[in-house]
């Protein structure tokens, strides 16, 4: 079994939208593993800025480069993705103790719902530490500069957006 | 790339002695990666009950039954073994919060010593949450049945040795 | 005073709804002191799936085995609750660090309301350590097998509730 | 059950020496269960500024207004003591979070080598916050006042010892 | 440069309302500051009980005796706030752990969106430990006696606010 | 009291050696407060690599550029230097939650000797995130190139001392 063993993972996240955090999870771990699938969760009692096609489109677009991998959209628990696909590992990214005892948690969790899910923690970059997407979109809406954050085609997507949706509110 | 990559690993530690929390992981590792080196660290400046070679011993006992798994003795740096014998990826077990701080810190360290190297960490099955070598031999120097705590062949040499130092200590 | 003293306790919490959990907590309080209320937090503020009412009936049979522990509900602080029915100790169960840092500033706030008040941390057991209401009612109604984390007619309460309130929705 | 249960606690610790907040917690201990032990560990492999029978006679001191608390001395494991002397409940003091993690970790050790025994947290109440014994010492040491830290007969001993050992080592 | 050099600091906040604890912090950062501006956030998306023009007088009013303090509303990010009047030290009171991880990663935030800011920790006084502006009108809706938490003047207008509040929702 | 306060500071540490994230904290302090004093601790209870005169006269090259800052040796409580020295501001830098915890209860401890001082806390720099004495010390032991962790006259005076240990001790 020592050589050429095919390992699939799963990387799950609302994505809402994808941040530079995002992009450079989904570079090492698809250095990693033979295979990943980044999930879209899909959670009808969570509001979203872009809806569920929006964000597959903006991933597909940002992992476009990378053979292994690809985008899927999921409505349910990601361990029953993970089980009906057959896979193993789930990745998520934790970014110092902030992270650590909410993802710990939503572990213990997910290994009760299905005993055959590894979940493994890999430490955010200290250089895109601050780039969660619900921080960045609020810098967004005050008018900060977040071309340092996210991808510059997620850049535009927000920002135009955002001037619509503060269109609607007045 | 998709299909039967190559990606080995390493878990390092000092094992002093080893415990059932350190075969679990060394499993669960195990199905993950093509390959995995368990690396024994050999700290001259650290105090150990068991030496290097004794270590490594009942390590190849405990992981006989897994073809991909061998077992290395490292004196340095860790991110050098890794750099020297081509491995990017390292393995840490984590149990909750305790830990979680220190080897957040250790992974950063190391990631800057080594920009290849990713750090991962596994969640400690709450079953082996308190198997800590060093807890396990205060424990057994207190005349506790640790026989849960670490594997059965382990154990007899545990008692043993404690026995022995004890001796020499009168 | 050192034989026989009598000390009442409160476990109080919103029990929305009760879990193996909350079971195991109120058989341990149950045994360490002489008589146990677990008290049913009514807040008109928190949207609950389940009415007081049911809580406290669900409560009840739970309780039935143990001839020390009533259930009460209360509307308002607990701390009054406390005072009013002349009871000094209260018990939160904790889980590792994910809940210790809320319910220490808890402890402090209701000290400083009621100085005659005692509020003790009782560990869960690892067992139940994913056993949160909020989350169990998330995995309900996304289909997730509960029946290891809330007791059997609780389980049957609950699957009904989530089909009843998706059922509204549509 | 409901009246007059008679439920012993004991109060493990090193005291070495005790200081105001060991003397809060005992008295708030000793309002909450019938009887309470403080148990002093000697542990050979510690090394104290104040042997086991100092320590001992201190706790008896400080201990005497209460009706319901004696003092022992305890070799071994705590679980042990407990075990032997058919104890459930044993409490701990926390510190804010601090002292948490390390606390947490402890109480899953003693309970997987006693299943009987509970272990409580009682948080410290935050005007002794400081008061570890281990600081006081240093601060003593460094020629501090720490006539608010200790009863005033521990501070006379404390002050003496530390004294006779500055001149000894010199 | 030694004697005489201008630091100006702001202390940016919601204040809905002020707290004893607030007054603590303001007080004690004006002495460590040439001149201090207490900064009210006024964020539209979030839902206050007084609005920023009722904060600002409270705030005026609690200040009046410090002849180096003023207030200040901002919309918008307080980063630019910062930048748009020179300043260049930000205060944060934290209280223990519990809020140090979000202080820690806002830090990080500002800092990448002004790099000239430094943000300050300032720990809470014990005495004030429990003094959240939330946490205090939670209490003062149930009837809680919070006289010793809020100034005088806090105390009249948020009793008188929230009877209105509820008698509006009846 | 508004324009032109002068505000001293003190930046205590054992600086064993002093590392580039020291100098970071340094230059920001030096800008905050109207003159900083670096106090080189000086306990005869922990051993370190360099004495107390070499620490002094590293940093005393490190902080030349500074025009406000200068150096010092205190023996004993750092609360008794500022009282000395009429100084009511302590710096401490944290580096995420890793040190906060023991920062706070340091904060605390010294607040009780000198209510006079006020504690505060600086967030390390991330790109200093990993400079801790203590572990470049132990990566330098082990032959990893610090040149990027340490003033270059540090790195230095470091590689000799350890080759001269290391020859001490064979």
């Amino acid at each position: 079994m020592s050589e050429g063993t095919s390992v699939r993972a799963i990387l799950p996240g609302t994505f809402d939208p994808p941040t530079l955090g995002h992009v450079n999870l989904i570079e090492r771990s698809a250095r990693m593993f033979s295979h990943l699938t980044v999930v879209v969760a899909d959670n009808i009692q969570k509001t979203c800025l872009f809806d569920a096609e929006e964000r597959i489109e903006m991933l597909k677009e940002l992992t476009g480069p990378y053979e292994n991998v690809d985008v899927a959209l999921h409505r349910g628990l990601i361990v029953d993705y993970a089980r009906e696909n057959d896979i193993h590992v789930m990745i998520r990214g934790v970014r110092a103790l902030v992270d650590f005892g909410y993802e710990f948690e939503l572990a213990m969790t997910n290994k009760q719902l299905n005993r055959d899910l590894e979940v493994i923690f890999l430490p955010t970059d200290p250089k895109f530490f601050v780039l969660r997407s619900s921080a960045i979109k609020e810098m967004a809406s005050f008018g900060a500069d977040i071309s340092t954050m996210v991808p510059l085609s997620v850049s535009e997507r927000l920002m135009k957006r955002i001037h619509r949706r503060d269109g609607e509110k007045r």
